[in-house]
């Protein structure tokens, strides 16, 4: 259920009231265990919950690939308590398990803390791959064509409004997995998950497009799964930029309507 | 800096390029500590450090008022090591330092991970206040000039496009605080932080306006700050409806142009 009716007041200017039914997109917690250790809290649109864990675990460089997930599965005592299907236990191989599996190190992954250059630096040294090597191009009218394909592929946006979205594309720009969620970020791990549970990663040759901002955290998650280009809707970050000049990422910005800001890694644009 | 200068590439759909200089939201992180005890790493616009302190302090619920943090600086060492002030050091009261200051609490606060309800419950109990004792009434017209009022304060969000605001107003639709920042909780947490230091909790009288969607993490610093109504440009959740709902609080959505969605709490809209 990503989307629940609600009985919802319409209020005009001048007072006037009707009331009717309203579709909400569904917001609900997901714990992350991982044998003992409860690793993370995230608010999310129920649905592609192992997907999600996939990519999470993945960006966040818990592990490298998903064949060091051995296995995933909801928690059946949870679920009996609350009737919801809220927790996710995850069996990590020995390999990846013996890799300093404390809470301390998983909660300090996210930045050092010290300011933006450490964690751009922290960030790359866990990356396992390099975008440079890639060999993407791609015209701009591929590239401005990708929200039209995206928005229409959004049945679920245009009833709620209320989420974001994440779609991988093939140079061609073809569209390959879009996911949705109340949360951008969670949206991200859904297709980055998706894609590592079908062996595709590193994704060297596609394109991943947010349906807003570009944050520090979209650009370490686009980078962690090796994509070399990532276009958004709307404005990208500082943090952002530098991070993808650093690593050889592209990131496009304001791509909308006729015309879109390339902000680095031009060279994969093919201009002129 | 709120914002940067960065080069860009400017391409149309025919491929035609052009360079200019683009104003980038700065997005930094910054690091809580309170002790020797690492709270948490929130990517941030730099700005306003101390107030999203103690907004975060209060909405997350370990201190109840401003006056249970004795002290914050921004911490000498690390901003000797990196020349970035990303580094704030809080020191408790007796009082709120002796009550469950570990991590493991802290990071087990959002969220029980089981369950919506129980999520819901958690905020509840936390939370000083009870919004339901108000006498906040507020008419249509009032509510629907709030985002006009917000936008025409918000001079960086038109420069960059890459910011949320939060805006604070009091019954009659004045503007007392307008933040904005890269991440929607912060601009929360920065106004939240600001009627703390000024000694306005709880803020029974008073609207937030969030510029995008309202959350359930909205949704709960609102209530943690005591107030009674949430407004937002854009949608909202289900669990932020719910917690809305549960709580007594008015959650309207979709506040724009001439009309808006009153999710709950409608007896505080004098319609009719």
């Amino acid at each position: 259920m990503t989307s629940r009716h609600r009985r919802v007041m319409q209020v005009a200017a001048g007072g006037a009231v009707s009331w009717r039914s309203d579709d909400v997109s569904t917001e609900e917690p997901l714990e992350i265990r991982v044998g003992d250790v409860s690793l993370s809290v995230t608010m999310r649109t129920p649905g592609d919950d192992f997907d999600l864990v996939a990519g999470f675990l993945i960006t966040e460089g818990i592990v490298r690939a998903a064949g060091e997930i051995s296995a995933m599965r909801m928690c059946p005592e949870a679920a009996a308590e609350t009737g919801e299907l809220n927790v996710v236990e995850v069996t990590l191989s020995p390999a990846a398990a013996s890799r300093t599996m404390t809470p301390r190190a998983f909660f300090m992954t996210s930045s050092c803390g010290m300011c933006g250059k450490a964690s751009i630096e922290a960030v790359r040294t866990r990356s396992s791959w390099e975008v440079r090597d890639d060999l993407l191009r791609v015209s701009p009218a591929t590239l401005l064509g990708l929200p039209a394909t995206q928005r229409s592929a959004q049945r679920q946006f245009s009833r709620t409004g209320g989420l974001h979205a994440a779609a991988l594309f093939d140079p061609s720009g073809l569209l390959l997995c879009l996911r949705e969620d109340v949360g951008r970020h969670n949206a991200f791990d859904k297709v980055i998950g998706w894609a590592a549970t079908q062996g595709l990663l590193p994704l060297r040759s596609h394109m991943i497009l947010a349906s807003g901002r570009a944050s520090f955290e979209l650009t370490q998650k686009t980078l962690m799964a090796g994509i070399p280009l990532l276009a958004a809707v709307s404005a990208p970050s500082s943090l952002a930029v530098e991070l993808a000049a650093e690593s050889g990422m592209t990131l496009i910005g304001f791509l909308r309507g006729e015309q879109m800001n390339v902000y680095a890694g031009h060279e994969r644009i093919t201009t002129g």
